[in-house]
Order: structure tokens, then C-alpha cells, then sequence
């Protein structure tokens, strides 16, 4: 079966995946300019969700061009030369249908969900959008406002920009470590010339992916993206770029964080470098995530919320990148117990790290990985998210049912083992909080 | 078709809908004790959602009781005569099933969102929860924390703060007017034995809903939540309450609030009351408040963000009650920006009120809520939602292609009809920001 786009023939369309009881049919077309389309048909369902997703994030940026991918982001909803801002909101939501897009560290995406029978707009805008935007200087002026009252907002929420600041205290002052909107003096000082050539660089068809899923016909998709794109056709023969993986080592420098602020709650989030995104242990450390903090049967859960009623919001997460990875333990409570809650949370983080799970850890946190896989899976927008995704950043889409077998193969000694590992890494601290200059130590 | 539960014999089934394209087939049985178990098929999906809703919400509440609602809703979750609070989380963690709930003014739902193999855990944890909880002073205790960080991470985002500052200025001191949370006040003040009798008094089948939408079968659910309902029969004979709505109008005294706070954005909500649930012009108003500030195409998001990139976040929005409801505008924004944005969305709100919208405005309006409501049902949560809420709160369950029908037939006299009612009517401004004792008017 051939699944890298790169040894696909240009013009050429494969199946992926059969379709089965788990999954609906996986298809994947490259065109001659190397831009992939891939689609998962969901007879069963009445919407489309369609995106596109570029390999451009924060992570490209230089420090000059901090933010530059999201403030791009921005500015392709302002106007292309068949639209302006008002048609391409007005196109979606005259049908109902939701026009969003996100920037991450490793890609952005732009998507559309519709009902079935609008899909040609949701494809035509999206596409508009993406291949043909003007950027024009006053549309770019006009945004910097509305990204300089984002970063505002984001202030304003501490639960949010404990986030930005922990990926800062864990990976430095690196690109990876930088929040992804920017800075209020690099959005400042980005010019349009800037964003314009960002967007020249970075959104050519050899690094975009166009993703469909839903109740969706291939060959429909591929015509309608063809003309879509007509204006950005791409450099024939041009490869489709290769997966996200890999790279240097990212060096952490971990360091302690104490943004003083007149807040309520301490917000406070530990945690150290995760794993890649193809590292085989991620099953493993997914599993131990569960049981640690990931549900309200966890042990995070259980000892600061259920019996000591210390905080209302308490949890762990992991994120992989190419090269790296996070893992993370957020906890929110009143200042005066941020002590109490921070040993709790590193005791059981040290404990999980020295014992591992019991049986019956393993085996509830094996069961909610896989529950939340399947039910994760319903709508079309996720359908769409994992394909899209996936053949950015991975070298071939693993069939859901390989993924519920590879949790299903953790063992406590394969939890023990990335335990040990991970969560003894050199760990980070961020706390925000009416804490003036007072210290924390890891 | 007998669409009443109250005229429903005790004891029987009947089919309120027939199942079509748009909906699947909705079955209701009423139990001896008067609990309704209602479900929705949609033999297509994987999951099954299934929810308990009682009629009871903060509005219930005596001010001594401020907040009861919510605190019993996070008590419900400590233990029962057969599960402790780890073995409640557990059972549903174990399948990656979802297990939730929430309270509102008028209504509070637990509900679980599990693959259709595991509905009979769903139904008995849920159903086990509701129907035997403890109540244990020492969980009522632990819990109390709970509340207040909850309380406190309210407190510490101003973009949910503002919600409930803004239902005060419109409704006043009152139980519709206050917050859903209770105070820190109302909170130390609750005692176990006030929160059990409010148990007992409220939560009694004939005030209960059962709702179940999915892969599921009506006798298989009615069988599951007999056998777990067999502590709280209720009494037979009981019929099933009326439907929530109507009652005496609700005076309102809009105020200025003004909550000086060191953000960084001005968080501003300015309003009026809108219209209550069964109001026919509900669908009218909806369609004014899509044109106006409910997606990024509307007036307010084109005129405050688009065009002068003051806001980030800028939108409209309404909510319906038993004989009332909110319609409420929402922006943040630069603090030395506030008047400006101010008068921008007071002007906007005038213009609609004056002289309603265009005929294009109004087909984009009727088609995003046509649009998203159809979108909007598509997972078996929202249909269990949407089945089971309507049996609280409505007459009759109103099929979707009914209310397609309603919103098809709104007119430009209907908008500008509703519009010169509700959009005129006293208001009510909530600003949160850094502005010290300075004053905000009308």
C-alpha cells in the first residue's frame, strides 16, 4: 500500500484505508503542484467538515516574526481578490456553517463544517481564502488591533496564560517556548511586507493539506479543490513536503516562573519535556496521563479535589511536537494553599514515576483512552482533524483500530519504564498569583 | 397524538415522533411515580448519551438558600449507598465515557456520554447518583472548597464574571438575578441538613426527566432505569410536574454595575430583557440577534472588529426563561476604548431597533440558524439534551422540522417588530475593567 504522498504518483489517487466498522474510507490524491487532498467518507452522516492545513507555526518563526503565523492567520479572513471580509463570513454563515481556524506551534488550519449539500461553498472559500488573500496593508493595520486585544484577553485569563508561560519556563526563549500569538512589541513591529512574504514563503501547495470527512464523494472533493486552487497551482513536480518528525534536540532550560498578579486563585502548572509525537512510548505515557490526572477517577483528582477539597480545577496533559514533547500538571487554588497543592502534586507525580499503576489503574486508563478515541471520532470535524493532521506531521495514517491495539499492549512495566523517564526529567514551574516577589522552588 | 406527559397513562408508552430524515424516533413512557424516561433513536451512531434532568436551578433558591442548586449538583458526585465517589468516577472513567453536569436557573442535568455497548453503566451511575445519594456531612464539608475555588476561578476570569454581574444589573436582587454559583457568603452558610432537604424536596420522580438519545432502545432504557430507580419509586400516583412556564412578570430594575478590577481588557455587557421560551417571536429574535451580533458577518462583528479592529471578541446573544429571558451584547476591549465601543454597539442595537434589517440580512440570519440548528443536533448529545430539557420546560416537543418551518417563516415586520419591543425596552450595562469610582450611563 503506498502511504507516503511523496512516492505517490502526481495526479494519482490511493485508498488508504478500506473503511470498516471503526473508520470510513480513506482516500488521498496528490496533484501535479504536490498539494494532497484526503478524504474519509462518513455515508452516515449529514455535515462536511473541510480544512486546510499548512506546516507553518510559531515554531518557523524568528524572533523578528513572532506571532507571524497567527497574525497571518488573522488576515486571510480579510479579503482575496474574489472576496472581501464581509462575503467570506457572509458565504458560511447564510448556510449555518461554522468558519473558524487555528495556529498551533508546528501548523495552522483553516476549516469549515456544513451541511452535506453546501460543501462546494465550504470548499470555495476555504480554498479563497488560503490560495488567494491580498493581505492588503490596511487589512493587516486594521488586525493588528484585534491581535493586540487577544493577547489582552489571554492576560486576562490566568487559567489560559499559565500555558503560554510554562511552555516559556520549560523550552526558554525559543522559538517552541514562545507564545503563539506573539508579543504585544513583536506584533508591534511586524510589517506587512513581513506577513506578506511569511505568506508567500510558507502556504505553497507542496505544504498544504486540504482534508474532507463527512458525507463526502472523493472525486468531488479533488474537482472542487483543483478549481478552487487554479490560482495557486504550485510548481509541477513539486514533492509534497515531508512529514513534521524529528529535528535537533530541543535543549529545555527549565526554570521557575512567578508572574505576580492580583488574582483570586493561584494558577499553578509543573511539568518537564514529554515525548515526540512518534515516540512508541506515547501510548504508555498516554495511559499513565489518564490514571495521574486525566479524569475525575484519577489520582491527581482524587487526592487535591475529592478528599481534600483543594482546588475545583486540577489536571495533567501531554503534547507532542516533532522533536519533543510536555507534560504537564495544572492546578488552580486559593495562594495560601499553593504549597500544600504543589507538594500534593509532586508527591504523586514522584510516586507514579518510583511504582507505577496498580492493575486496576492500567487497565481503567487503557479503557479511557480507548472510550475517548472512539467517542472523540463522531463528528466529521475530528474525522477531518485526523486525516488533515496526520499526513502533515506523520509518515502514514494509523488506522484506528492500530491505535486501540497499541493501547491495548501497554503494559505496567512499559508505564513504569516512560514514567521513570519523563517524569524525572529536569521539570519546570509556572505560577501566577498575588505572590509579589515571593520565590518558588522546583 | 398525546403529547402531554400528565395525560399520559402511568405506566405506558407512546411514540411522540415517528422518526424521519431529520430526527429518529421519539418514545416516551411515564413510570407509576411519575418519572418520564423519553428517548431519541439514531441507530447511525456509536454513542449513547443519557441525562437525568431536575426541574430545579438557582431560581428555586430562598436567598438563604443561594446556591444550593449548584452545591447539591457537585454533592451528587460524592457517594451513594452503593458507590463512593472514586468508584462513581471510576465505573465511567473506565469505559472513556463522558460524566458530567451542570446547573442552571430553571433546570440541573447529569448526564454521560458512552459508546452504546456501555449505556447500562451510563444508566446506572447516573440514575444511582440522582436517585440514593448520601449527602454526607463530611462531603457536603469537603466539597464546600470546591465551590469556592470554583467561585474564585470565576472570579478570576472576567469574561464569565461579567455574565453574572450583568444578570444582577438586569434583574436585581432576586433569584433570577443572582448567580448561579451562589456567594462565598451563601456557600459558608449552607449546612448538610439544608442541602439534604433540598434533596429530598426537589429531587422526587415526578419532577425527574430521564433522556437518552443514540444508539439506544426505548425498553431496554425503561427497563435499565426501573431496576436503578427501584429506591426512589416516588409515590404512585404522582403525576409528572408541569412543564416549566409562565408565572408572574418578571420586574426588572436595570442598573449600571461597574466592578473595578486591573484587567487588562474593559469587559462590557450592555442589554435588556428579551423574550421568555415559549414566546413565538423567539424565532423573530433569533434571526435579529444573528444579523446583529451572532457570527462574523453580523453588525456588531463587522463594525466593531472588521472595520475599526477595537474588540477581539464583539457579539450578540439572548436567553429564555419560563417568563422572561436576556437579550445581551457583549465586547472587550482597550479600557480607553470602552465609549467608543460603547456607542458603537448602542447605535447598531438602535438601527435594528429602528429600522430592522435588509432582506439579505434577514435570508443569512434564517439560513445560520436553520443551518446550525440542524448541525447542532448532529451527536447524540444535544438530542438528549434537546429531548430531555423539552419535556422540563415546553409544553410539547416542537420537531425539527417544525421549527425549521417557524424560522423560515419569520418576516422583515416580525424582526422589526420584535426589535422595537425587546431592543428598546430599560437596560442594563455591565463594565469590568480598571476604572476605578469612574461612572458608566445608559
Amino acid at each position: 500500500m503506498t502511504q507516503s504522498a511523496r512516492a505517490q504518483e502526481p495526479g494519482t489517487t490511493v485508498t488508504l484505508h478500506p473503511g470498516d466498522d471503526g473508520s470510513g474510507a480513506v482516500r488521498r490524491t496528490v496533484l501535479p503542484g504536490g498539494l494532497r487532498i484526503i478524504t474519509e467518507a462518513i455515508p452516515s452522516t449529514r455535515s462536511a467538515s473541510f480544512g486546510i492545513w499548512a506546516g507553518v507555526g510559531s515554531r518557523d518563526e524568528t524572533p523578528e516574526d513572532a506571532g507571524a503565523s497567527h497574525y497571518l492567520e488573522h488576515v486571510l479572513f480579510k479579503g482575496t481578490r474574489r472576496r472581501s471580509a464581509l462575503e467570506i463570513s457572509a458565504a458560511l454563515d447564510a448556510v449555518g456553517g461554522d468558519l473558524n481556524a487555528f495556529t498551533a506551534k508546528e501548523y495552522t488550519c483553516y476549516y469549515a463544517r456544513v451541511l452535506d449539500a453546501d460543501l462546494p461553498i465550504a470548499v470555495d472559500v476555504v480554498s479563497d481564502m488560503v490560495a488567494a488573500s491580498l493581505n492588503r496593508p490596511e487589512d493587516v493595520e486594521a488586525e493588528r488591533n484585534v491581535i493586540l486585544e487577544e493577547i489582552h484577553m489571554r492576560d486576562d485569563d490566568p487559567g489560559d496564560l499559565i500555558h503560554d508561560e510554562f511552555s516559556t519556563a520549560l523550552f526558554g526563549d525559543v522559538p517552541i517556548g514562545r507564545p503563539i500569538l506573539g508579543t504585544v512589541d513583536s506584533i508591534n513591529a511586524l510589517s506587512r511586507d513581513r506577513i506578506h512574504a511569511y505568506y508567500r514563503r510558507h502556504y505553497v501547495p507542496s505544504r498544504l493539506v486540504v482534508a474532507a470527512a463527512g458525507n463526502v464523494d472523493h472525486d468531488a472533493v479533488v474537482r472542487l479543490v483543483t478549481t478552487a486552487f487554479a490560482e495557486l497551482p504550485g510548481v509541477e513536480g513539486d514533492l509534497p513536503a515531508e512529514p513534521r518528525i524529528g529535528g535537533p534536540a530541543v535543549p529545555t532550560a527549565p526554570t521557575v516562573r512567578v508572574v505576580d498578579k492580583d488574582t483570586e486563585q493561584a494558577h499553578i502548572v509543573l511539568g518537564t519535556a514529554g515525548l515526540c509525537r512518534t515516540d512508541d512510548r506515547r501510548f504508555a505515557l498516554g495511559v499513565l496521563n489518564a490514571a495521574l490526572g486525566g479524569g475525575m477517577s484519577s489520582r491527581l483528582f482524587q487526592e487535591v479535589r475529592e478528599k481534600r477539597g483543594l482546588a475545583y480545577s486540577v489536571y495533567s496533559y501531554t503534547a507532542q511536537y516533532a522533536d519533543t514533547g510536555l507534560f504537564g500538571v495544572y492546578a488552580g487554588c486559593q495562594p495560601g494553599k499553593a504549597d500544600e497543592v504543589l507538594s500534593i502534586c509532586r508527591d504523586e507525580v514522584a510516586r507514579v514515576a518510583e511504582t507505577s499503576l496498580t492493575e486496576e489503574e492500567l487497565e481503567r486508563g487503557k479503557g479511557q483512552l480507548r472510550g475517548g478515541m472512539v467517542l472523540g471520532l463522531e463528528d466529521s470535524g475530528s474525522r477531518m482533524s485526523r486525516i488533515g493532521k496526520s499526513e502533515l506531521v506523520y509518515e502514514s495514517l494509523l488506522p484506528v483500530d492500530e491505535v486501540l491495539a497499541k493501547i491495548d499492549a501497554v503494559t505496567l512495566d512499559d508505564v513504569r519504564e516512560v514514567g521513570r523517564d519523563v517524569l524525572t526529567r529536569p521539570g519546570a514551574l509556572t505560577v501566577i498569583g498575588p505572590f509579589g516577589d515571593r520565590d518558588f522552588t522546583l
